[in-house]
Order: C-alpha cells, then sequence, then structure tokens
C-alpha cells in the first residue's frame, strides 16, 4: 500500500484507496463509481474482492485487473492464491522497467487521489485530491507534527483513511521509517515502539482508549518521546493524563477526508503547561488552529456567513477554504456545489471559536440534541461520562421525546470488572457536573461499534434510540 | 526591517531590501531603477541615503519619500534627526488603520519582493521574488533547518540578502523568536545566546570564524543544541572542528539571490557520525541535496544540457529550477532569457556530482569574490582600477582569508612612467569610487599574463594570491 502510494501516482494514474472494512456490495459499488481499471488487493481481502467482481460482472460492468499481493510467508509456502488471478504484485514490480519515465501531472491542480468518505451505497462521495493540496498538505502535517528529518512512524491509522492523512508522502519527504500493523493491537504497538525506536504514531482516541487500558504485560516503557497525534473525536481529559503519565505527548487535531486529513491543530502554547491537569486537558480537547498549508479555517453562521464572535459560546459551522481543500466530489456536481456555497467548505460540524482564535466543535449538525429547547452537546455529555473511572467508551444520541422533544441517551461500555455501576449511578454523576436538562435520561450499557476513525457508529444508536420510543408518555400531561 | 517584511507585502506593495554597505552612488542607481516610492531608513544611514536624493534631484529623478526610523534610546533623547524628513516610522505606525484589509495578491506569482544582487552599478540586476515562491522557499527553510514551533533565530545573516533567506517569514511561520544584533560581534552573539536561549542563528563562514577565534572573555557555554546554517563558501574542516567543540550544530547549504536563499543543503546521513573528523569535514563541504520547496537541482554540461555522471570528478553547471527560482530580473528581459536559457536556470557555478546525488561546487564561473559574506564581482573592481589613469592593464582575484574568508587581490600593470603610484594609491582610489568592503586590500605591481583572446589568466594570478596565504592573521587556528 506504502508503495502504490508513489508507484501509482509516479504513472500517472489516480490511487484510490478503498477501507478494509467494506462487504463485496460497497466494494462493486466503488469499483464502478470510480471506473478503477486495476485493483491491488492484500490476499487477506481476496475473497471480498472476487465477490464485488461478481456482482459488477452480474451488472454487466466491465472489470478491472486484479494484482495480488501476498506476504512474504505466504509467497515462501507458495500458497495458491494467484488461481484466477491475472497478476502477482512481486512478478509485476520485478517485470517493470528500471528506466520508465516519471509521469509529471500536466496541471498541479491534476487528481492525485479519490477518497471514498463513509458514505451510503446509494450515493458514494468520492474526495478528489490534487497533486497541489497533497504535497502542501504533506509539508504541513510534518510542520504541525514536529517532524524533524528521519522519522519513525508507526501506523495505526489506516492509510485507507485521506491517504493516511498525508502521512503517507510527509514520511518520505522527511527521509523517515514505516512502521505497519496487520494488526492494531497494543502488544505490538508497545513492542514496535520499542523495536524500531518510533517518534511518531497518530491514533483515533479508540486506539489512545486501548493503549492505556491494555494488561501491564503488554505494556513497555516507551524508549523516547512519542508524539501521538490523535483527532475524529477529542480525546477525553482521562486518555490523556493516562498517555502523558506513560510518555507519549498526544497531539489533538481535526481532520476530515474533504481536507486531506489534518486542517487544525491545538498547538500548544508555553504559558499552559503551568495550568491545573484538568484546565490543560480542556484546552487539549479544542481543535485549535489552521495549519500552514491551509489559507482560512473560521466559525461562521451558515445563514448569513458572517464569522460567529470569538466568545467561546457563540456556535457556528466550520468552514474552511485554501489548496487542501479537495477539489470537489467525483461525478456529483450538485454535492460539490452544496459543499462549496458562498465559496467555503462547510464541515458541518458546529463550534465555537475562543478569544485567541482556537476553535472547539461542539458536535456534528446532526449529532446535537435539541431538549425542551435547549440545545445539547452531545460531546459535552460524553466528555463527562467518559471521566467516570468505571467507563470505558460512552457514546450519546438525541431519543425521541413526546414532551421535550428529545432527550440524552447514553450508551456505554464500562471497564472490565465494574459491572455493578447502575443507570442511576451515571445520570447522578452527570447531574452533579452538569445542567440537570443535560443528563441522560437513558443509559445503556452494552459494547460500542465504531467507525475505524473511532466514531461510534451514531447512526446504528440513533435508530435503537428511536426505536425505544418517548420516555416522557404524553398521555401523563 | 522585520515589521516591514510583513506590511509591505501585506500593503500590496513590492518590498525591496537594500544593502547597507552601499554609498550614495549605487543607492541611487538602484532606487531610481526599482522605482521606489517610499525608503524607510535607519537613523545610522540616513545621511547616505540623503546623498543618494540628492544625485537623484540633480538627475531629474522623481523622489521617494523618506520614513526615518529612529532607535528607542535616540527617539528617548529626542535627537533631532526628523528634520528634512518627511515621516517618522514610529508616528507612521501610530496612524496607522486597524482595520486595514490585507491586500491579498491578485495572482500568487505576483511579486512578493525585489532583490538586487551584486551587479555592477551599470546594470543592476534586480532579482523579482514572487509570492508563491517566498511561501514555499520559507516552509522548506523551516524543514530544512530542523525548526520545531517556536525556535528562537539570531539574525547574523542580513534581512537584505534574499530578505534572510526566507528566515523572515519562516520564523513567523513557526511562532518564532527574532533576535536582532546592531553590530554582528561575537561577544553579543554568545550573550543573545545565553539571554534568549537561541536554537537557530544563520552566518557566513566569516561569522563562524570571528565566533571561534572570540576571546575566551566574550565566550559563554552555550544553554543547548544551537544550529548554525553556513553558505556561500564551504566552511574550512578547522572551523567546523571548533564550532562543534563549543556546542553549535553547523548545517552547511548553498545559497543564491535568485533562488530565494538556501537551494540545496548538505543534509547529514547518520552514518556519517563513524568517520574520522577529517572525513566528515570533507562531506560538509558539499552542497548537497535540494530541498523539498525545489523542484529540481542538476549538474549539466551548459553546451549539450545533458547531466554529467555522477562520479565526483566530471564538472558541469549546477543548474536549477522550480518554484523558488526566480520570475525574472526586473526590466532586463535580455539578461532573463539568458539566465533561463534551455528551461533551467544557470547558476554559474561548476560543481561535480557525487554518486548519493549530493553535488558540490567547484569553481565560479564567473569570477566572484566572496569577501565576508559579500560578493564582489572581480570585473566590477578592474573597471574601477583600470579607470585610474596610471593603469595599463589589471585583473582582480581572490585571495584567500582567515577572517574574512577572501578578499579582493589586484595584479596591476602601470603605464610606463608611472611607477611612483603606490598600492595606498589604488586602495584609495577604489574606496572613493566603491563601497569599501569591495576595495581590493592587496595590490601587486607586475605583468599580466595574457591569453590569446586577451583575457587575464587568472588561474595563475589565483595560485600566486593563495601562496600568499592569509592577509588577516588568526594565530589561534
Amino acid at each position: 500500500m506504502y508503495e502504490l502510494h508513489f508507484a501509482v501516482p509516479m504513472a500517472g494514474a489516480v490511487l484510490c484507496s478503498l477501507n478494509i472494512r467494506h462487504d463485496s456490495a460497497m466494494l462493486s459499488v466503488l469499483l464502478k463509481h470510480s471506473k478503477a481499471k486495476l485493483i491491488f488487493v492484500d490476499y487477506q481481502f481476496l475473497d471480498t474482492v472476487r465477490g464485488a467482481l461478481e456482482n459488477m460482472s452480474k451488472s454487466g460492468s466491465s472489470l478491472p485487473d486484479i494484482v495480488l499481493v501476498l506476504d512474504e510467508q505466504l509467497m515462501s509456502v507458495g500458497i495458491d492464491m494467484l488461481q484466477n488471478t491475472t497478476i502477482d504484485y512481486e512478478n509485476l514490480v520485478q517485470a517493470g522497467d528500471p528506466e520508465f519515465e516519471i509521469r509529471k501531472p500536466k496541471d498541479e491542480w491534476d487528481p492525485i487521489a479519490l477518497n471514498y468518505t463513509s458514505g451510503t451505497t446509494s450515493s458514494p462521495k468520492g474526495v478528489v485530491y490534487s497533486h497541489r493540496g497533497a504535497y502542501l498538505n504533506s509539508l504541513a502535517t510534518v510542520l504541525v507534527n514536529e517532524m524533524l528529518t528521519r522519522p519513525v512512524f508507526l501506523w495505526t491509522v489506516p492509510m485507507f483513511h485521506c491517504n493516511g492523512w498525508c502521512f503517507t508522502w510527509g514520511i518520505a519527504a522527511q527521509g523517515g521509517v514505516n512502521v505497519c500493523l496487520r494488526n492494531v493491537v497494543a502488544k505490538d504497538i508497545f513492542s514496535s515502539i520499542v523495536e524500531f525506536k518510533v517518534t511518531h504514531m497518530g491514533g483515533a482516541p479508540t486506539v489512545l482508549n486501548m493503549i492505556i487500558n491494555s494488561p501491564d504485560g503488554d505494556k513497555k516503557p516507551l524508549p523516547g518521546k512519542v508524539v501521538a497525534i490523535t483527532g475524529g473525536a477529542p480525546p477525553a481529559p482521562q486518555v490523556l493524563f493516562k498517555m502523558e503519565e506513560i510518555g507519549f505527548a498526544v497531539t489533538h487535531g481535526y481532520g476530515l477526508t474533504e481536507a486531506y486529513g489534518l486542517a487544525t491543530v491545538c498547538v500548544w502554547k508555553p504559558e499552559w503547561d503551568a495550568l491545573p491537569p484538568n484546565e490543560r486537558a480542556k484546552i487539549k480537547a479544542r481543535q485549535g488552529v489552521l495549519h500552514l498549508g491551509l489559507e482560512e479555517v473560521d466559525v461562521k453562521d451558515p445563514m448569513t456567513m458572517k464569522s460567529v464572535p470569538a466568545d467561546a459560546k457563540t456556535m457556528g459551522e466550520v468552514m474552511l477554504r485554501g489548496n487542501t481543500i479537495m477539489n470537489g466530489y467525483l461525478s456529483d456536481e450538485k454535492a460539490t456545489q452544496e459543499a462549496f456555497e458562498n465559496g467555503w467548505y462547510h464541515s458541518g460540524d458546529l463550534a465555537v471559536k475562543y478569544p485567541d482564535g482556537y476553535i472547539q466543535i461542539k458536535d456534528r449538525a446532526k449529532d446535537i440534541i435539541i431538549s425542551g429547547g435547549e440545545n445539547i452537546s452531545s460531546i459535552e455529555v460524553e466528555d463527562v461520562i467518559s471521566s467516570h473511572p468505571a467507563v470505558l467508551e460512552v457514546a450519546v444520541v438525541a431519543r425521541p421525546d413526546d414532551h421535550w422533544g428529545e432527550t440524552p441517551c447514553a450508551f456505554v461500555k464500562l471497564k472490565d470488572g465494574c459491572n455493578d455501576v447502575t443507570s442511576a449511578d451515571i445520570i447522578k454523576f452527570c447531574r452533579d457536573r452538569l445542567p440537570h436538562y443535560m443528563a441522560p435520561r437513558t443509559v445503556v450499557f452494552e459494547d460500542l461499534q465504531r467507525t475505524i476513525t473511532g466514531k461510534a457508529q451514531k447512526y446504528i444508536l440513533r435508530e435503537k434510540a428511536r426505536a425505544m420510543g418517548s420516555l416522557t408518555k404524553t398521555s401523563k400531561l
């Protein structure tokens, strides 16, 4: 995958990394939508790809060729997976022309990559990246993450998300080393850090969570400072404290597929070092300020397009513009026009702006819970619940309510051995720390399904909450 | 000066920093050529500027307004230098409109700065920088010099050379601190490093020389690693050893005005650490590889435009292309076309290429003498000397110097019957007509050997000058 991040653009083609969790149905939709000519597949996913091609075949679509990538071990035992596959990766590389002249893009705005967001099968959104944007975001990512030459980067962020937030190209630009894991588990993370002297890694809060909650036997003392870049959701205070205790320096950033990965980072100011831990954690939860490759980030009222006051209170929509914002959505002029209304990319995230210009996301537009006319930020409620010592993970969504419109409903996964905690405990814990209307009315204990970036799959939870029906019975009122 | 690096472009104007060593004659030529509208002058150079304006006035040119910059001390004693000066800097700033809307360039290729190279007075070469190039070179300079956020930069490289090699903008991009010295002397360098915890500085080999040869009383132990970026001429092994002994990490780069400052850097490979000191010094004397903002650097045969083999032996001309190469020379289409013949910028420097791609400059095609970091065109000095009534022939070459790097050395053949003219006469004659640093330090009277085409055989004279040894004795080396 890493090699292809260079080989494909250098061959004058467009890279399209697909999520390894897609099933055959979704894959066939994306292969058709992208008009892929050649598909490189790791042996682990060969069956899924074959399923996708069968679907395409049935509907009469033209099929891409398959190049199969086997790992060294499988190569040596000579496993027969090449059957029905036209090309084997290692043979393809061997047969390459060493004198092949790199095909430079005719225009720097020409596409280098196509990245599908987590859309539905009915309308996949293919985000088009340009050479220009990828170059600038790669440099900005290196700068904002404090990378010197020869970084050692541990891949826990998948390369199929915004091309690994452009770390793929950034690490090469800095002459760095890439450490890849077949399975992202704490034991392998710690042993890789020690063996390869890792300097940087990325990871959704879920990954950080896994690291700090791993058994002591899996943990190892770090050989030096390791910068851990996190995003997707703001890291909970406890996660930050524990990470720093073990020796990680956590950088919190805000990224989105349409912005090539990182767009803003909570750049740390030395004067914050002296604050009490809780204050530091609160500040680090902010999404921060734009990086050097981006022209402008603002929080605006989407109706008037006016900037919200920098009062840490007034909410608006995060909007971005500049070179590191996508060219548009592939074959979807309408969605592109909507996304760029009034000349700014509309993120759909709701945020406030602090007097120093740092932004903080309060919620996705659709994740706001409106209860009795009050806007409740589900993130704020989640922050409080996740600070409960028995809580491992939490997600809060709206539960429809006949009286209040909506009420907050919390889905909680408890830590091992904490199963005596009750709904009432969690609700009381919130009421002691939040305005009463913000405390959840419903608490459900269960394992949370998460997306690969660590976001709880809220649409599933929303469905569940909706199925519960109204908590308040109107007849009683 | 630092403030103006931001204020001028943000006002939609073009910045043109002029060398403080220019005399009034040279200044008036450049003010006319650049069509300057407004000149900001430090009180130290007010008389020179007034002289330049008088020259311009006599020739009927329209005159720029003067803004005078006084230092705080002079302000407080209320010294009357404002007489005959239209505007005072501090008052100008006070009168500014805080709501002024920054004027963005219409096109990213629009000029941001004009930088005069050490051309002759007859045809000054004004190198035009674009916003695009300055942005990219600033980021590349930060990256290549291993700057994290909040660097503390000590200015010993003047900001009028390629806008301080774009460190002006780069330091701001990284949220850094600028430490400026009115006089670049070792004592102030060391005390600034200690007081402000300097992390980075620039300096021609002359400055490094001064640092290591300063009296022990002036030296202070460094508070941490200080990266010293040097260029202009490769640092001598002794200079490198001594600098590293005191605690500096010396980075050697190759820059030129036409490339916005740094173009290549001798990026250090860890495997070189184990080499004996002399081998390390030899490698560090190489000019290295291109930075991330530049597209291509090559060593080519200027006749065939073919790359020389990477054999560390075959000489060719250093050629560059990419975004961080100038737009061209102001009002000089011919010089611009010559410089960009065949689509590459021709540096005029002769170099070899090593098998690992690192380049090393062996000689300068143009007979440039580099004295104290200043480029001196030998042709320009020759022009002045040959205008002396007693001089028949002259050739000027570089004489190696422990302190200045090089000093100009003139070989002069006097006319018959003029043998009473002395070295001191020639030097005075030059000093009356040129900036002092351009005047020869050594004058040798002898017959010049010439080629059939009439050019002095400079390589013979260079040998002779080299055999003289250093004029400045630095007994400590």
